[in-house]
C-alpha cells in the first residue's frame, strides 16, 4: 500500500509500504477513507516529538472501513464504517479505568503515527480495537467525522474542559489553528461572555470571527492589553494556549486573571519560562494535557445532532495519494490559508477559506 | 508601641513606632496577644517580596483582644478575643463575593506586614474587620489558634484543596518546614494511601513522621525514585510544593505521575523553567495560590473540636520582647532545629523538638 513514511526530522514521502496485518487478538484493519493533518505531524517533522522512529507511518485521524478483526474483538466487525480516534485504549489498565485513555499503560494511549504506524496510509493496524475505533452513524460526513478523531476532543476536553469555562466567563484562545478554532467552537457549548483569539494570521482571525470570536487581535499587538481592557484590568478567566511555542504559553500567563485557568494544548518542545516569582500570588492553575477521548461518543452525537460545525474548519480537501501536496498545503498555511485539509475519496477540490 | 519594623533586604529592628489608630470605619484596633514568623517573613527579608515598603510593620498572624472599633464594625467589639487572619476582605467586590478573598479588589487581600504594618507588634489595625478577624471559641489556646492566621488554612486550601487530595492518594510534600507540616497534617482529612515528606534537615524529616508522614526522604537523594518506587514508577497523585525556590518546585515536577496535580505553596522569588516539552502529554495540573482563608472558621470549629493537632507543631516561644531572638533561631532553623516559634504572653520557654 502507499503512505506518509516519516524519515527524520524535515523529510517525508509518499511511497509504498508493506500492508499492515493482524498482530494481536484485539486488532482491527481498517481501509482509509478519509484522513488528515494534524499540528502535531509538523510538530513531528520538526523534531518536537523525538520519541517518532524513523520508518514510521505519520496519521493518528482517519475515518474508514473495517475490512479486519482479530478474535477478541466484539464492538466492530467487517464493513463497519469507523472513525479511528487517536487514541487507542486497553481498558483494562489503571488509566483507562479512569477514563484516561490518552496514558494508557497497556499498549494504547496515542501510539498511531507515534509509536506504530500511523493512519496517514492506505491501511492502517488499530490495536484495542474495541475501545479505539467508533462506529459512524450513518448522518455524520466522513469530513465531519474525521475532524472527531482528534482535533474536536482535544479542543473539547484539554482547551475547554480542563480550562473550565463557565458561562460568563471570559476566554482568550492563543492560536487560531484547527485546535483553537475547535476550542472556540467548543468553549460556546458553556456559553461564557466573550471570546478573544489570538493569532498572527489575519486568515486565522477571520476563521475565528465566523465561529465565534467576538474579538480578534494580532499575536505582535500585546494580546494582553486588550485582554485587560475588555475585563476591567483582570484578565481572562480562561487562557487556552494553542500554539505551542515559549513565547505563546508565556503570553497566556499574562493573559489570565488572578484564580483563572490557562490549558495548555499545544505541543511543546522546548521548556518556557514560567514567573512563578509573580504568579505563586495569583491562584493560577495550570494544565496541560493529551486528549483521553472520553468525550468523543458524545461530540460524535452532537454532531450527528447538527449540533457541531465539522467540516466549517475544512479548507482545503485532497485525494489519499495527493499526500505530499496536502502537507505542502498545510505546513505553508500562512501562504495558503490551510485550516484544516482534508484527504479522501473525493476528487481533488480546494475549497476557498469562506469569508466571514 | 513596639515593633517589628523592615528596613530593607536584611534589615529589621523591634523597635518604637507610633501607636495604630482607626483610619476607616471598618477598622478594628486588636491588642496583639500571641503573634508568629512566617517563612514568608524570611521571603520579604530576603527581598523575595519587593513591594513590601522599607519602614513596614512585619507580621500577618495574631492572636488579641480587641480594643477599639470603627462605627461600621458590626461582627467584634472590644473585649473580644479574635485571631486575626493574614487575610484581610472587603466582602463587597467580586472576587470576595467569589470566596477569593486573597485577592480582594476592595483594599484587602494579604496586605498586614506586606502593603500596610502587620501584627510583630504590640497593636495592630485591621482593616474590613468584620471579615478579618475571627471570634474564638474560649477552649482554643491562643498558641494553637494563631497557627490558623495562615499556616492551617494556607496548607489546607492551596495544598491539599487545590491539590484535590483524594482517598488512596500517594502525596508528596517537598519542604517539612511550618507549611509542610501543616499540609501533612491536613491532607489527612483525606484518607491518603500516603504522604512521603522531603526535605533536606533530619529535625524536620522527624516532626513530617510525628506528624503522619510514612515515609520520609532527603531532598538530596533523588527522592523522585522513591515516589517511583512507591508508585509503581508513575510517580505520586498529589505533590506539595512548600519550599519556594526554583529547585524544589522542578523536582515537584518530577514526581507527579501522569494526570497528576503539582500544589504551589511556596513563595517564590525567582522564575522557574517548565519542561513543558515533557509535560505538554502529561495531563498534569499546577496550582499556585495565595490563601483565601474561606475555610478559616471549619478549621476553628475543628480545631476547637480537637481534630487538628495546632501546636504541635510549635518548638519555641518568646515574649514578644524577644522578637529579634525569635527572628534570629527561626531563621537559622537547620541549626536551632525550630519550626514554628510562637511569641506570646507566656514566659520564655524553648519547647523541645519532640521525639518521633
Amino acid at each position: 500500500m502507499k503512505a506518509l513514511v516519516f524519515h527524520g526530522p524535515g523529510e517525508s514521502a509518499w511511497e509504498d509500504v508493506a500492508d499492515p496485518g493482524l498482530q494481536d487478538a484485539t486488532d482491527a484493519i481498517v481501509r482509509v477513507d478519509t484522513t488528515t493533518i494534524c499540528g502535531t505531524d509538523l510538530h513531528i517533522l520538526k523534531g518536537d516529538v523525538p520519541e517518532v522512529p524513523p520508518g514510521t507511518v505519520l496519521g493518528h485521524e482517519a475515518v474508514g472501513e473495517v475490512v479486519e478483526i482479530g478474535s477478541d474483538v466484539r464492538t466492530v466487525r467487517p464493513g463497519d464504517r469507523v472513525l479511528v480516534s487517536c487514541i487507542t485504549a486497553c481498558g483494562r489498565c489503571r488509566f483507562c479505568r479512569d477514563g484516561a485513555y490518552g496514558q494508557c499503560l497497556g499498549g494504547g494511549g496515542w501510539i498511531l503515527g507515534h509509536l506504530i504506524n500511523g493512519a496517514q496510509a492506505e491501511y492502517v493496524r488499530v490495536p484495542h480495537a474495541d475501545l479505539s475505533v467508533h462506529l459512524l452513524p450513518g448522518a455524520v460526513d466522513s469530513k465531519d467525522a474525521v475532524l472527531l478523531a482528534d482535533i474536536f476532543p482535544t479542543a473539547y476536553e484539554v482547551g475547554v474542559l480542563n480550562g473550565c469555562v463557565r458561562p460568563g466567563d471570559t476566554v482568550a484562545v492563543v492560536g487560531a489553528g484547527p485546535i483553537g478554532l475547535a476550542a472556540i467552537v467548543a468553549a460556546q457549548l458553556y456559553s461564557p461572555e466573550r471570546i478573544i483569539a489570538v493569532d498572527l494570521a489575519p486568515t486565522r482571525l477571520d476563521a475565528a470571527k465566523r465561529l465565534g470570536a467576538d474579538a480578534v487581535v494580532d499575536a505582535m499587538e500585546e494580546p494582553e492589553l486588550l485582554v485587560a481592557d475588555l475585563t476591567e484590568g483582570l484578565g481572562a478567566d480562561v487562557v487556552v494556549e494553542a500554539v505551542g511555542v515559549p513565547e505563546s504559553f508565556e503570553a497566556c500567563l499574562r493573559m489570565v486573571r488572578p484564580g483563572g485557568r490557562v490549558a495548555n494544548v499545544g505541543v511543546h518542545g522546548k521548556p518556557v519560562t514560567l514567573h512563578l516569582e509573580e504568579l505563586w500570588i495569583k491562584n493560577v492553575t495550570i494544565t496541560t494535557g493529551l486528549v483521553d477521548t472520553y468525550s468523543t461518543p458524545i461530540l460524535l452525537r452532537m454532531m450527528a445532532a447538527g449540533r457541531l460545525p465539522g467540516s466549517s474548519l475544512v479548507t482545503h480537501i485532497f485525494q489519499l495519494e495527493q499526500m505530499e501536496e496536502a502537507y505542502d498545503v498545510f505546513s505553508r498555511a500562512a501562504d495558503t490559508g490551510a485550516i484544516k485539509v482534508v484527504l479522501g475519496g473525493q476528487p481533488h477540490d480546494v475549497v476557498s477559506v469562506r469569508a466571514a
